[in-house]
């Protein structure tokens, strides 16, 4: 079944850093019509970064739309051109201070396709080795690295609270354990 | 550490039907400020509906905000005042057909905390049983029944492109083989 809805017209609301947002008014399959709210992203990138003694390392942050401080894998924006690899190079020197190492794609998912077109790129890293850190200018996080069996278990305990964090960690414990890939 | 940030000022975007737009100014832990885009959302409940033969019912829809059909597990935006629970048995009957039924939570986290405040509650259904299915007005989607098994397969071949839907499956999964819990 063919549920493409048309666009009739097209309205842009916000133009901004990390988010804009336009308001489309499109035709049902029914023929009736309706509005669509669509925050617009650049799309992203996540990393679960594996250590050679097989703890993963996440961090910790204030995420102020959450309104709390969340424990993730270590993620961020594409810049404008770049490549996801090297998105996901940057971020890791960035905020846990490693250098790749290889990157194996685990999952290329939207995360809010209801009503943003983020994309979000996810990689399992290993082969890492520890580089001086330097943190981005606008960004406060603590790496925090643990076991990654105990993370799973937090999964199970329901302590993860960020979506990609979920998926990417099961997806990386998956390939680590199952099919016997090398730290 | 303690990362929170202070919110100076706040400046409303757009007030909408799924989301809210608002820019908070922010004293950053380092006295610096900052801007941050929020994208506000109600919450959202989506549902990992297992029938007695053991298939999961997908959905399949058109995202505008992908620009492409996805297959997704079903999930709906709470309503004002609604229960996560009552949402997720709503969700079912208008989406799929199907009447609860037992819930049990199996996470509660934020899809892109970077930006939007949406917090999503899934949940693994059972004992269902069928009822006559009544779509949304607004909302056009075909139900897909897949082995569990095969929907796991997907996310092994990266044809499952929806964040809530690849730890959702996963987590049910888990929560089957692992716990034994019945359908």
């Amino acid at each position: 079944m063919d549920f493409t809805e048309k666009v009739l017209q097209s309205e842009r609301i916000y133009e901004g850093r990390v988010v804009s947002l336009r308001v489309d008014t499109v035709e049902l399959p029914d023929g009736n019509r309706s509005s669509r709210e669509i925050v617009e992203h650049r799309g992203a990138v996540a990393i679960v970064p594996i250590l050679p003694d097989g703890k993963v390392v996440l961090v910790r942050q204030f995420r102020l739309a959450a309104g709390q401080s969340l424990l993730e894998i270590p993620a961020g924006t594409l810049d404008p051109g770049e490549s996801p690899e090297a998105c996901a190079a940057r971020e890791l020197e960035e905020e846990i201070g490693y250098r790749l190492g290889q990157l194996e794609k685990v999952s290329i998912s939207f995360l809010a396709p209801g009503y943003s077109s983020e994309l979000l790129h996810c990689y399992l890293a290993t082969g890492l080795e520890p580089v001086p850190n330097r943190l981005d200018a606008d960004e406060f996080l603590e790496p925090v690295p643990i076991p990654l069996d105990e993370a799973i278990a937090m999964i199970g305990r329901q302590e993860i609270k960020d979506a990609k964090t979920l998926y990417g960690l099961l997806l990386a414990h998956y390939k680590l354990e199952y099919e016997g890939k090398d730290r």
